[in-house]
C-alpha cells in the first residue's frame, strides 16, 4: 500500500522519504492514524512525540502541563479518526538530574489528558537521556474510521472550537513575556476534540484531521490526500480572541479538527454539534474539483504560512 | 487495578511512583505489555524508547542497526506475552544535521525488524531533536497473554538461546575494541523470539518476560510479580561462546524470554521447540514456595547484579 499524499514542509518531505524506502512495510503513512481491521470494530493508532526545546520549554510550562500537551497532541490524532479512547503509552526520556516527583508530576499530566479523554494509561517505559522528551501511542477504535482522503466536491470544510489562541501564546513566550491566561491555556493545555470528532464521524464526515501544523500546511494535506481543491475565506475563520487572522490561518498546535461535511450539514447542524458536545463549528470554505487550496482574505489571494517542526 | 509488583532497580522505584501517582488510571503497569480485552482476541501493547549515549552510541552500531536493536527490543516484549505481531509504529528524533537519507537508514532497521516479526510499520512521527531517539510501540495479538504473574511452585525454570553475548559486545565496545563477530550479532541485531514465544504460550507457559535488564534482575520481576520464590543453578546457563557465566548472569539486553513452564515440561518437549521454532531452550531451575531469588554457581550462593539504564 502506498503512503498517504501529503502537502509541503520538511517533516513531510522526510516521512515520503521513508515511505518510499520502506515500500510494502509501511501501511498509510501520512494519516493522522494508522488503521487496522480487527473483529468486532477498527483499531485506531497513532505515535507522536515531543520533545525539549523543540516542542516546549520548560521555562514556559510545568511538567504538568508538559506531560498533558504530549498526550493531548497524540489524543487529538484519535479525534481526527473519529475514534473512541481505548488507552494510551508513554515512553518518557528524563534529564539525568531530574527527580522522582518530576517524573510522577509530567506522568500525571499524562494521566489526567488520558481521564479526560476517557481511557487510562495502558503503559509506558523510561530512559535517561539529556533532555525531556515524551513519546505518546494512543490506542482507539472506530466504527468507521474517517481518513484526510474522503473530502468530495461539494462539501463544506468546517473547524472546531477557535484558532490561533496558541501561537499567540509562543509569540508571547517567544518574546519573554506572559500570554494571556486564555491563549496561554490554549497552548498548555488543549483539549483533544475526542467527543466532537466521534459526533463529526456519525455525522457523516467525509473526511478530517487536526490542525497540528496551522490551518494552511493542513489544508494542504487535506487537498492532497483527497486529490481535490480546497477553497477557504480567510474572514470566516473562528479567531481566538487573543489572535489575529494570520496566527488563526498560520499558527500551528491548535489541535481542533477541520473536517470536510456533506453539503447538507449546516448551521442547524453546527448548533446540534455544540448543543452536544460543547464545541463550536464554523464553516471555512468548500471542497472543489481540482488540486490545491485557495484561500482568500478581504477578497484577495492570501497563500497562510504553516509551521514546521525543523524549522 | 493495582501495578504489577516489579524488582529491585532506580527505573523501577520510578515505574513504582508514576503508578502510585496515577492510581487507577494506570492498569498493570510493570509487565512487559499491556494487555486490553477486545472482541475476537487479546491486543497486547508495548512501548520501548532507546535513546543515543544510553542505550546505543553512533560510532558501535549502524544507524540501521540502531533502529533495528530499538525495533527488536520492543518486538521482545510482544514475544514474552506469547502475542502475534500486528504492527509497530515508531516515533523518532533526529538530530539537526542529519540527513534524510540517514533518517532512512534507520527506518529500513525499523521496518526489517518489523518484517522478521511478521508485522508491517503502522505509522510514526518524525521530531527535530539533539540526539538520535528512537520510540518503538508495538501491537500483537494474543489468545491467551502470558504475563509475569503466573509462576507457580513446581514449574520448570526455561531460557531460550544464549546469554551473555549483548554484555560481551558491550563490553568490548567499551574498551574501544571491536567485539567477537557473533557477539556484536547479538548487540546489534537481537532476533526478537516472537515464534518461540507463541510457541511456549501454546506450550502451556504459566509466566514469561524477556531477558532485558539482566537475567538476575529479571529473574527478580518474575519472582516479584508471581509471589513466589525462584531457585536458579547458574552453571546450567547457556552461556554465549564470547561470554562467561558472570555475563550470562549479569547482562542485560539478550532478548532471549524467561519462562515458567509447568512440571511436565521435559527435555523432550525442549527439543520439539528447537524443531519447530529453531529455537533452543535450557532448563535453568524452578519454582518455589516463598519470595525471592536463590541462585547457585558451582554450590555457592551467589546475586547476580543485573543491568541499569540509569546507572
Amino acid at each position: 500500500m502506498t503512503a498517504v499524499p501529503l502537502g509541503d514542509g520538511r517533516e513531510f518531505d522526510r516521512i515520503r522519504a521513508i515511505a518510499a524506502e520502506l515500500g510494502a512495510r509501511a501501511e498509510g503513512l501520512g494519516d493522522d492514524c494508522a488503521v487496522v481491521a480487527w473483529p468486532g470494530g477498527v483499531l485506531v493508532l497513532s505515535t507522536d512525540v515531543s520533545v525539549e526545546e523543540v516542542h516546549f520549554r520548560r521555562e514556559w510550562l510545568s511538567l504538568e502541563e508538559i506531560g498533558w500537551r504530549a498526550a493531548a497532541a497524540a489524543l487529538s490524532d484519535l479525534a481526527a479518526e473519529g475514534a473512541a479512547m481505548v488507552g494510551l503509552l508513554a515512553a518518557v526520556t528524563v534529564p539525568r538530574d531530574a527527580s522522582d516527583g518530576e517524573v510522577a508530576s509530567l506522568m500525571r499530566g499524562v494521566g489526567a489528558a488520558a481521564a479526560f479523554a476517557g481511557g487510562p494509561v495502558l503503559g509506558g517505559d523510561l530512559s535517561g537521556g539529556e533532555c525531556w522528551s515524551v513519546a505518546v501511542t494512543v490506542v482507539g477504535r472506530a466504527e468507521r474510521p474517517v481518513t484526510r482522503a474522503g473530502a468530495r466536491p461539494g462539501d463544506g470544510l468546517w473547524v472546531t472550537g477557535a484558532l490561533g489562541g496558541a501561537r499567540a501564546a509562543l509569540e508571547a513566550f517567544r518574546a519573554s513575556g506572559e500570554p494571556a491566561p486564555a491563549a496561554r491555556l490554549r497552548f498548555a493545555h488543549p483539549e483533544p476534540r475526542i467527543a466532537a470528532g466521534r459526533w463529526l464521524a456519525a455525522a457523516g464526515a467525509h473526511a478530517m484531521l487536526d490542525l497540528s501544523d496551522g490551518l494552511g500546511r493542513d489544508l494542504g494535506h487535506l487537498a492532497a490526500a483527497s486529490g481535490t481543491a480546497l477553497e477557504v475565506t480567510l474572514d470566516a475563520l473562528p479567531v481566538h480572541p487573543d489572535a489575529d487572522v494570520e496566527w488563526a490561518a498560520a499558527g500551528g498546535e491548535d489541535y481542533e479538527l477541520l473536517a470536510a461535511l456533506p453539503p447538507d450539514f449546516d448551521e442547524a447542524a453546527a448548533r446540534r454539534c455544540l448543543a452536544e458536545t460543547g464545541v463550536p463549528l464554523t464553516r471555512i470554505g468548500r471542497v472543489a474539483e481540482g488540486a490545491g487550496v485557495r484561500c482568500t482574505l478581504r477578497g484577495e489571494s492570501r497563500h497562510p504560512a504553516g509551521w514546521d517542526h525543523f524549522a
